[in-house]
Protein backbone atom coordinates (compact mmCIF):
# COMPACT_ATOMS: atom_id res chain seq x y z
CA UNK A 1 0.00 0.00 0.00
CA UNK A 2 1.67 3.52 -0.87
CA UNK A 3 -0.91 5.89 0.36
CA UNK A 4 0.16 8.67 3.27
CA UNK A 5 -1.05 7.32 6.03
CA UNK A 6 -0.61 10.14 9.14
CA UNK A 7 -1.73 9.17 12.97
CA UNK A 8 -2.63 12.17 14.73
CA UNK A 9 -1.74 11.25 18.37
CA UNK A 10 -0.96 11.43 21.87
CA UNK A 11 2.17 9.46 22.69
CA UNK A 12 0.76 8.52 26.21
CA UNK A 13 -2.78 6.97 24.51
CA UNK A 14 -2.59 3.26 24.72
CA UNK A 15 -6.18 3.79 21.69
CA UNK A 16 -3.02 5.42 19.73
CA UNK A 17 -0.59 2.62 20.55
CA UNK A 18 -3.26 0.44 18.75
CA UNK A 19 -2.86 1.93 15.51
CA UNK A 20 0.57 2.23 15.52
CA UNK A 21 0.93 -1.59 16.88
CA UNK A 22 -1.43 -2.65 13.99
CA UNK A 23 1.01 -1.03 11.02
CA UNK A 24 3.89 -2.46 12.58
CA UNK A 25 2.87 -5.69 12.80
CA UNK A 26 1.98 -5.51 8.93
CA UNK A 27 4.87 -3.62 8.04
CA UNK A 28 3.26 -0.50 7.13
CA UNK A 29 4.83 2.92 7.33
CA UNK A 30 2.53 5.54 8.99
CA UNK A 31 4.11 9.17 10.07
CA UNK A 32 3.00 10.37 13.28
CA UNK A 33 1.81 13.95 14.45
CA UNK A 34 1.75 14.54 18.10
CA UNK A 35 -0.93 16.39 20.65
CA UNK A 36 -0.51 17.38 24.41
CA UNK A 37 -4.07 15.95 25.27
CA UNK A 38 -3.58 17.32 29.00
CA UNK A 39 -3.05 20.84 27.25
CA UNK A 40 -5.82 20.48 25.29
CA UNK A 41 -4.60 20.18 22.17
CA UNK A 42 -7.23 18.27 20.64
CA UNK A 43 -9.79 20.57 21.49
CA UNK A 44 -8.65 23.79 19.72
CA UNK A 45 -10.94 24.92 16.79
CA UNK A 46 -8.32 24.15 14.45
CA UNK A 47 -8.58 20.57 15.17
CA UNK A 48 -12.23 20.46 15.42
CA UNK A 49 -12.88 22.11 11.85
CA UNK A 50 -9.47 19.96 10.11
CA UNK A 51 -9.20 16.83 12.12
CA UNK A 52 -12.19 15.33 14.55
CA UNK A 53 -15.36 17.20 15.01
CA UNK A 54 -15.28 14.62 18.19
CA UNK A 55 -12.09 16.78 19.31
CA UNK A 56 -10.12 13.42 20.62
CA UNK A 57 -7.89 11.38 19.42
CA UNK A 58 -6.35 9.27 17.62
CA UNK A 59 -7.24 9.93 14.05
CA UNK A 60 -5.51 8.63 11.04
CA UNK A 61 -5.62 10.81 8.28
CA UNK A 62 -5.25 8.55 4.73
CA UNK A 63 -4.10 9.90 1.25
CA UNK A 64 -3.49 13.28 0.37
CA UNK A 65 -5.78 16.32 -1.84
CA UNK A 66 -8.72 15.27 -2.95
CA UNK A 67 -8.57 11.92 -1.79
CA UNK A 68 -7.48 12.97 2.03
CA UNK A 69 -10.01 11.21 4.50
CA UNK A 70 -9.84 11.30 8.46
CA UNK A 71 -10.69 8.17 10.27
CA UNK A 72 -11.63 8.90 14.00
CA UNK A 73 -11.87 5.77 16.64
CA UNK A 74 -8.89 3.66 17.27
CA UNK A 75 -10.65 0.39 16.49
CA UNK A 76 -12.17 1.10 13.14
CA UNK A 77 -8.65 2.78 12.21
CA UNK A 78 -6.90 -0.58 12.74
CA UNK A 79 -9.98 -2.42 11.12
CA UNK A 80 -9.16 0.13 7.87
CA UNK A 81 -5.37 -1.25 7.92
CA UNK A 82 -5.81 -4.24 8.84
CA UNK A 83 -8.76 -5.03 6.06
CA UNK A 84 -7.82 -8.08 3.51
CA UNK A 85 -4.98 -9.01 5.98
CA UNK A 86 -4.33 -12.02 8.46
CA UNK A 87 -5.46 -10.02 11.80
CA UNK A 88 -9.06 -10.05 10.30
CA UNK A 89 -10.85 -13.22 10.46
CA UNK A 90 -12.69 -14.44 7.03
CA UNK A 91 -14.85 -16.44 8.91
CA UNK A 92 -18.03 -15.11 9.55
CA UNK A 93 -18.64 -15.88 12.91
CA UNK A 94 -14.85 -15.62 14.36
CA UNK A 95 -14.95 -11.74 11.97
CA UNK A 96 -17.94 -10.90 14.09
CA UNK A 97 -17.00 -12.64 17.64
CA UNK A 98 -13.60 -10.17 16.75
CA UNK A 99 -15.97 -7.54 16.84
CA UNK A 100 -17.36 -8.53 20.09
CA UNK A 101 -14.16 -8.34 22.09
CA UNK A 102 -13.41 -4.83 20.31
CA UNK A 103 -16.75 -3.13 21.45
CA UNK A 104 -16.23 -5.14 24.66
CA UNK A 105 -12.99 -3.19 25.06
CA UNK A 106 -14.16 0.04 24.07
CA UNK A 107 -17.39 -0.24 26.38
CA UNK A 108 -16.12 -2.56 29.08
CA UNK A 109 -12.57 -2.27 29.78
CA UNK A 110 -11.34 1.30 28.10
CA UNK A 111 -13.47 3.68 30.18
CA UNK A 112 -12.30 1.58 33.33
CA UNK A 113 -9.06 0.56 32.84
CA UNK A 114 -7.64 3.45 30.47
CA UNK A 115 -9.23 5.98 32.56
CA UNK A 116 -7.72 5.15 36.25
CA UNK A 117 -4.81 4.85 34.40
CA UNK A 118 -4.84 8.08 33.00
CA UNK A 119 -6.38 9.81 36.08
CA UNK A 120 -4.10 7.97 38.64
CA UNK A 121 -0.85 8.25 36.58
CA UNK A 122 -1.28 11.31 34.48
CA UNK A 123 -3.77 13.86 35.87
CA UNK A 124 -2.83 12.54 39.55
CA UNK A 125 -5.13 11.75 42.38
CA UNK A 126 -4.94 15.76 44.30
CA UNK A 127 -6.09 16.62 40.90
CA UNK A 128 -9.50 14.84 40.52
CA UNK A 129 -12.66 16.32 40.75
CA UNK A 130 -15.13 15.33 43.57
CA UNK A 131 -17.10 13.74 40.36
CA UNK A 132 -14.39 11.16 39.45
CA UNK A 133 -13.18 10.64 42.69
CA UNK A 134 -17.18 9.40 43.25
CA UNK A 135 -16.00 7.14 40.33
CA UNK A 136 -13.16 5.54 41.54
CA UNK A 137 -14.47 2.49 43.35
CA UNK A 138 -17.01 1.89 40.45
CA UNK A 139 -14.46 1.94 37.68
CA UNK A 140 -12.06 -0.29 40.02
CA UNK A 141 -14.46 -3.07 40.15
CA UNK A 142 -15.64 -2.71 36.63
CA UNK A 143 -12.11 -2.79 35.37
CA UNK A 144 -11.07 -5.62 37.43
CA UNK A 145 -14.09 -7.58 36.05
CA UNK A 146 -12.98 -6.71 32.88
CA UNK A 147 -9.96 -8.54 33.20
CA UNK A 148 -11.20 -11.27 34.90
CA UNK A 149 -13.07 -12.43 31.93
CA UNK A 150 -10.56 -11.67 29.64
CA UNK A 151 -8.67 -14.41 31.87
CA UNK A 152 -11.22 -16.88 32.03
CA UNK A 153 -11.45 -16.67 28.45
CA UNK A 154 -7.80 -17.22 27.96
CA UNK A 155 -7.71 -20.23 30.26
CA UNK A 156 -8.46 -22.09 27.27
CA UNK A 157 -6.85 -20.38 24.42
CA UNK A 158 -3.81 -18.64 23.00
CA UNK A 159 -5.62 -15.82 21.46
CA UNK A 160 -9.06 -14.18 22.13
CA UNK A 161 -10.47 -15.51 18.57
CA UNK A 162 -9.32 -18.58 16.11
CA UNK A 163 -6.13 -19.58 16.24
CA UNK A 164 -3.78 -16.95 15.87
CA UNK A 165 -3.52 -13.10 17.09
CA UNK A 166 -6.43 -10.66 15.30
CA UNK A 167 -7.62 -7.30 16.21
CA UNK A 168 -9.16 -8.04 18.98
CA UNK A 169 -6.02 -8.26 21.26
CA UNK A 170 -4.45 -5.92 20.04
CA UNK A 171 -7.33 -3.53 21.08
CA UNK A 172 -7.34 -5.13 24.55
CA UNK A 173 -3.47 -5.56 24.71
CA UNK A 174 -3.12 -2.04 24.47
CA UNK A 175 -4.55 -0.63 27.75
CA UNK A 176 -4.31 -3.99 29.68
CA UNK A 177 -0.76 -3.96 29.14
CA UNK A 178 -0.07 -0.71 30.94
CA UNK A 179 -3.25 -1.37 33.44
CA UNK A 180 -0.42 -1.51 36.59
CA UNK A 181 -0.56 2.43 36.17
CA UNK A 182 -3.84 2.73 36.82
CA UNK A 183 -3.35 0.24 39.90
CA UNK A 184 -4.54 -3.29 38.45
CA UNK A 185 -2.91 -6.05 39.71
CA UNK A 186 -2.18 -8.22 36.61
CA UNK A 187 -0.69 -10.90 38.58
CA UNK A 188 -4.56 -11.85 39.53
CA UNK A 189 -4.92 -12.92 36.01
CA UNK A 190 -2.18 -14.87 35.14
CA UNK A 191 -3.76 -16.10 32.03
CA UNK A 192 -3.30 -12.79 30.92
CA UNK A 193 0.29 -12.17 31.81
CA UNK A 194 0.79 -14.90 29.30
CA UNK A 195 -1.12 -13.83 26.89
CA UNK A 196 0.56 -10.00 27.16
CA UNK A 197 4.12 -12.15 26.90
CA UNK A 198 2.38 -13.75 23.47
CA UNK A 199 1.73 -10.23 21.80
CA UNK A 200 4.92 -8.92 22.75
CA UNK A 201 6.63 -12.02 20.95
CA UNK A 202 5.03 -11.42 17.20
CA UNK A 203 7.33 -10.37 15.11
CA UNK A 204 7.40 -7.10 14.36
CA UNK A 205 6.08 -6.04 17.78
CA UNK A 206 6.23 -2.16 18.63
CA UNK A 207 6.30 -0.53 22.28
CA UNK A 208 4.49 2.51 23.67
CA UNK A 209 5.35 5.67 23.94
CA UNK B 1 -30.06 -18.40 5.55
CA UNK B 2 -31.82 -21.37 7.48
CA UNK B 3 -29.50 -21.85 10.48
CA UNK B 4 -31.53 -20.88 14.24
CA UNK B 5 -31.25 -17.30 15.68
CA UNK B 6 -32.30 -16.67 18.93
CA UNK B 7 -32.24 -12.79 20.44
CA UNK B 8 -31.28 -12.74 24.36
CA UNK B 9 -32.73 -9.58 25.17
CA UNK B 10 -35.28 -7.38 27.37
CA UNK B 11 -37.72 -5.68 25.28
CA UNK B 12 -36.76 -2.26 26.62
CA UNK B 13 -33.39 -2.40 25.74
CA UNK B 14 -32.13 -0.40 22.71
CA UNK B 15 -29.54 -2.64 22.43
CA UNK B 16 -31.40 -5.39 21.92
CA UNK B 17 -33.61 -3.38 19.36
CA UNK B 18 -30.68 -2.92 16.84
CA UNK B 19 -30.51 -6.51 16.71
CA UNK B 20 -33.99 -7.01 15.83
CA UNK B 21 -34.04 -4.15 13.39
CA UNK B 22 -31.24 -5.61 10.99
CA UNK B 23 -32.78 -8.51 11.30
CA UNK B 24 -36.32 -6.98 10.36
CA UNK B 25 -34.80 -4.84 7.18
CA UNK B 26 -33.00 -8.12 6.11
CA UNK B 27 -36.19 -9.92 6.17
CA UNK B 28 -34.45 -12.61 8.35
CA UNK B 29 -36.74 -14.64 11.18
CA UNK B 30 -35.30 -14.03 14.96
CA UNK B 31 -36.77 -15.88 17.97
CA UNK B 32 -36.97 -14.01 20.94
CA UNK B 33 -36.10 -14.84 24.73
CA UNK B 34 -36.77 -11.89 27.03
CA UNK B 35 -34.97 -10.78 30.39
CA UNK B 36 -36.15 -8.59 32.86
CA UNK B 37 -32.44 -6.64 33.51
CA UNK B 38 -34.25 -4.40 36.63
CA UNK B 39 -35.05 -8.06 37.98
CA UNK B 40 -31.17 -9.05 37.62
CA UNK B 41 -32.09 -12.11 35.49
CA UNK B 42 -29.07 -11.85 33.55
CA UNK B 43 -26.94 -11.96 36.15
CA UNK B 44 -27.93 -14.89 37.80
CA UNK B 45 -25.48 -18.06 37.63
CA UNK B 46 -27.25 -19.77 34.96
CA UNK B 47 -26.92 -17.02 32.37
CA UNK B 48 -23.47 -16.47 33.51
CA UNK B 49 -22.62 -20.36 32.47
CA UNK B 50 -24.50 -20.64 29.48
CA UNK B 51 -25.36 -17.36 27.90
CA UNK B 52 -23.09 -14.16 28.51
CA UNK B 53 -19.90 -14.44 31.25
CA UNK B 54 -20.12 -10.48 30.99
CA UNK B 55 -23.96 -10.83 32.79
CA UNK B 56 -25.36 -8.19 29.97
CA UNK B 57 -28.12 -8.26 27.22
CA UNK B 58 -28.43 -8.23 24.32
CA UNK B 59 -26.59 -12.02 23.04
CA UNK B 60 -27.71 -13.64 19.71
CA UNK B 61 -27.47 -17.18 19.77
CA UNK B 62 -26.30 -19.23 16.57
CA UNK B 63 -27.17 -22.33 15.67
CA UNK B 64 -27.70 -25.44 17.38
CA UNK B 65 -26.25 -28.40 19.06
CA UNK B 66 -22.54 -29.02 18.34
CA UNK B 67 -22.60 -25.61 16.07
CA UNK B 68 -24.70 -23.65 18.96
CA UNK B 69 -22.65 -20.31 19.57
CA UNK B 70 -23.63 -17.12 21.60
CA UNK B 71 -22.38 -14.03 20.35
CA UNK B 72 -22.46 -10.71 22.54
CA UNK B 73 -22.45 -7.28 21.90
CA UNK B 74 -25.30 -5.45 19.98
CA UNK B 75 -23.06 -4.28 17.13
CA UNK B 76 -21.44 -7.29 16.64
CA UNK B 77 -24.37 -9.13 16.54
CA UNK B 78 -25.58 -6.61 13.79
CA UNK B 79 -22.54 -7.38 12.41
CA UNK B 80 -22.91 -10.99 12.03
CA UNK B 81 -26.71 -11.10 10.76
CA UNK B 82 -25.75 -8.26 7.63
CA UNK B 83 -22.74 -10.28 6.82
CA UNK B 84 -22.87 -9.19 3.24
CA UNK B 85 -25.67 -7.57 2.86
CA UNK B 86 -26.61 -3.93 1.80
CA UNK B 87 -26.32 -3.11 5.31
CA UNK B 88 -22.40 -3.66 5.30
CA UNK B 89 -20.48 -1.21 2.48
CA UNK B 90 -17.95 -3.13 0.68
CA UNK B 91 -16.11 -0.30 0.47
CA UNK B 92 -12.80 -0.33 2.31
CA UNK B 93 -12.78 3.16 3.75
CA UNK B 94 -16.34 3.40 4.03
CA UNK B 95 -16.78 0.10 6.26
CA UNK B 96 -14.23 1.27 8.37
CA UNK B 97 -16.52 4.74 8.37
CA UNK B 98 -19.37 2.79 9.32
CA UNK B 99 -17.60 0.93 12.17
CA UNK B 100 -16.20 4.49 13.64
CA UNK B 101 -19.68 5.47 14.07
CA UNK B 102 -20.71 2.33 15.48
CA UNK B 103 -17.83 2.78 18.11
CA UNK B 104 -18.67 6.41 18.60
CA UNK B 105 -22.27 5.43 19.66
CA UNK B 106 -20.82 2.78 22.02
CA UNK B 107 -18.19 4.72 23.29
CA UNK B 108 -19.67 8.59 23.17
CA UNK B 109 -23.40 8.05 22.41
CA UNK B 110 -24.50 5.03 24.30
CA UNK B 111 -23.48 5.79 27.97
CA UNK B 112 -24.95 9.04 28.17
CA UNK B 113 -28.10 9.36 26.31
CA UNK B 114 -28.89 5.04 26.70
CA UNK B 115 -28.14 5.70 30.60
CA UNK B 116 -30.16 8.77 30.90
CA UNK B 117 -32.81 7.20 29.83
CA UNK B 118 -32.70 4.37 31.77
CA UNK B 119 -31.91 6.24 35.08
CA UNK B 120 -34.55 8.35 34.19
CA UNK B 121 -37.47 6.96 32.64
CA UNK B 122 -36.99 3.43 34.48
CA UNK B 123 -35.35 3.57 37.76
CA UNK B 124 -36.63 6.95 38.01
CA UNK B 125 -34.82 10.42 39.97
CA UNK B 126 -35.41 9.05 43.24
CA UNK B 127 -34.31 5.59 43.05
CA UNK B 128 -30.45 6.87 42.23
CA UNK B 129 -27.29 6.64 44.37
CA UNK B 130 -25.42 9.34 45.22
CA UNK B 131 -22.52 8.62 42.76
CA UNK B 132 -25.40 8.25 39.63
CA UNK B 133 -26.66 12.13 40.81
CA UNK B 134 -23.21 13.23 39.80
CA UNK B 135 -23.02 12.17 36.58
CA UNK B 136 -25.97 13.56 35.72
CA UNK B 137 -25.00 16.57 34.52
CA UNK B 138 -21.63 15.55 33.09
CA UNK B 139 -23.84 12.45 30.90
CA UNK B 140 -26.27 15.12 29.92
CA UNK B 141 -23.64 17.28 28.40
CA UNK B 142 -21.85 14.50 26.61
CA UNK B 143 -25.04 13.02 25.21
CA UNK B 144 -26.02 16.59 24.03
CA UNK B 145 -22.44 16.77 21.98
CA UNK B 146 -22.87 13.48 20.45
CA UNK B 147 -26.44 14.64 19.75
CA UNK B 148 -24.97 17.48 18.04
CA UNK B 149 -22.46 15.95 16.19
CA UNK B 150 -24.83 14.05 14.74
CA UNK B 151 -26.42 16.66 13.32
CA UNK B 152 -23.65 18.49 11.99
CA UNK B 153 -22.42 15.28 9.95
CA UNK B 154 -26.45 14.51 8.87
CA UNK B 155 -26.44 18.32 7.67
CA UNK B 156 -24.68 17.56 4.13
CA UNK B 157 -26.22 14.15 3.66
CA UNK B 158 -29.10 11.76 4.15
CA UNK B 159 -27.41 8.78 5.89
CA UNK B 160 -23.49 8.14 8.24
CA UNK B 161 -22.16 6.68 5.56
CA UNK B 162 -21.90 6.41 1.69
CA UNK B 163 -25.79 6.85 -0.31
CA UNK B 164 -27.58 4.34 1.67
CA UNK B 165 -28.83 2.98 5.36
CA UNK B 166 -25.94 0.56 7.00
CA UNK B 167 -25.23 -0.74 10.37
CA UNK B 168 -23.88 3.02 11.37
CA UNK B 169 -27.90 4.31 11.24
CA UNK B 170 -29.39 1.34 12.51
CA UNK B 171 -26.89 1.85 15.29
CA UNK B 172 -27.40 4.86 16.17
CA UNK B 173 -31.20 5.50 15.97
CA UNK B 174 -31.62 2.95 18.61
CA UNK B 175 -31.23 5.16 21.82
CA UNK B 176 -31.62 8.37 19.47
CA UNK B 177 -35.36 7.77 18.96
CA UNK B 178 -36.00 7.29 21.69
CA UNK B 179 -33.57 10.29 23.80
CA UNK B 180 -36.41 11.98 24.94
CA UNK B 181 -37.21 9.44 27.89
CA UNK B 182 -33.69 10.64 29.04
CA UNK B 183 -34.69 14.09 28.96
CA UNK B 184 -32.99 14.93 25.14
CA UNK B 185 -34.50 17.72 23.44
CA UNK B 186 -34.85 16.43 19.43
CA UNK B 187 -36.21 19.13 18.53
CA UNK B 188 -32.55 21.24 19.03
CA UNK B 189 -31.17 18.53 16.59
CA UNK B 190 -33.84 19.22 13.31
CA UNK B 191 -31.26 17.23 10.74
CA UNK B 192 -31.40 13.76 13.14
CA UNK B 193 -35.33 14.70 13.12
CA UNK B 194 -35.66 14.07 9.54
CA UNK B 195 -32.76 10.97 9.73
CA UNK B 196 -35.14 9.46 12.05
CA UNK B 197 -38.09 10.30 9.67
CA UNK B 198 -35.85 8.30 6.85
CA UNK B 199 -35.04 4.89 8.92
CA UNK B 200 -38.21 4.91 10.39
CA UNK B 201 -39.78 4.98 6.15
CA UNK B 202 -37.10 1.99 5.54
CA UNK B 203 -39.14 -1.44 4.35
CA UNK B 204 -39.23 -4.20 7.16
CA UNK B 205 -39.03 -1.47 9.68
CA UNK B 206 -40.11 -2.34 13.19
CA UNK B 207 -40.56 -0.69 16.42
CA UNK B 208 -39.16 -1.21 19.43
CA UNK B 209 -40.82 -2.88 22.45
Amino acid sequence: MSETLILHEDPISANCYKIRLTAALLGMQIERRAYDIRKGETRTPEFIANVNANGRIPVLEIGVGAAQRFLPESNAACWYLASGSRLIPSDRFDQADMLRWMFFEQYSHEPNVATLRFWLSYLGKAQLSEDQRGQLAAKRANGEAALRLMDEHLATRDWFVGGGMTLADIALYAYTHVAEAGGFILADTPHVVRWLARVAAEPGYVVIG
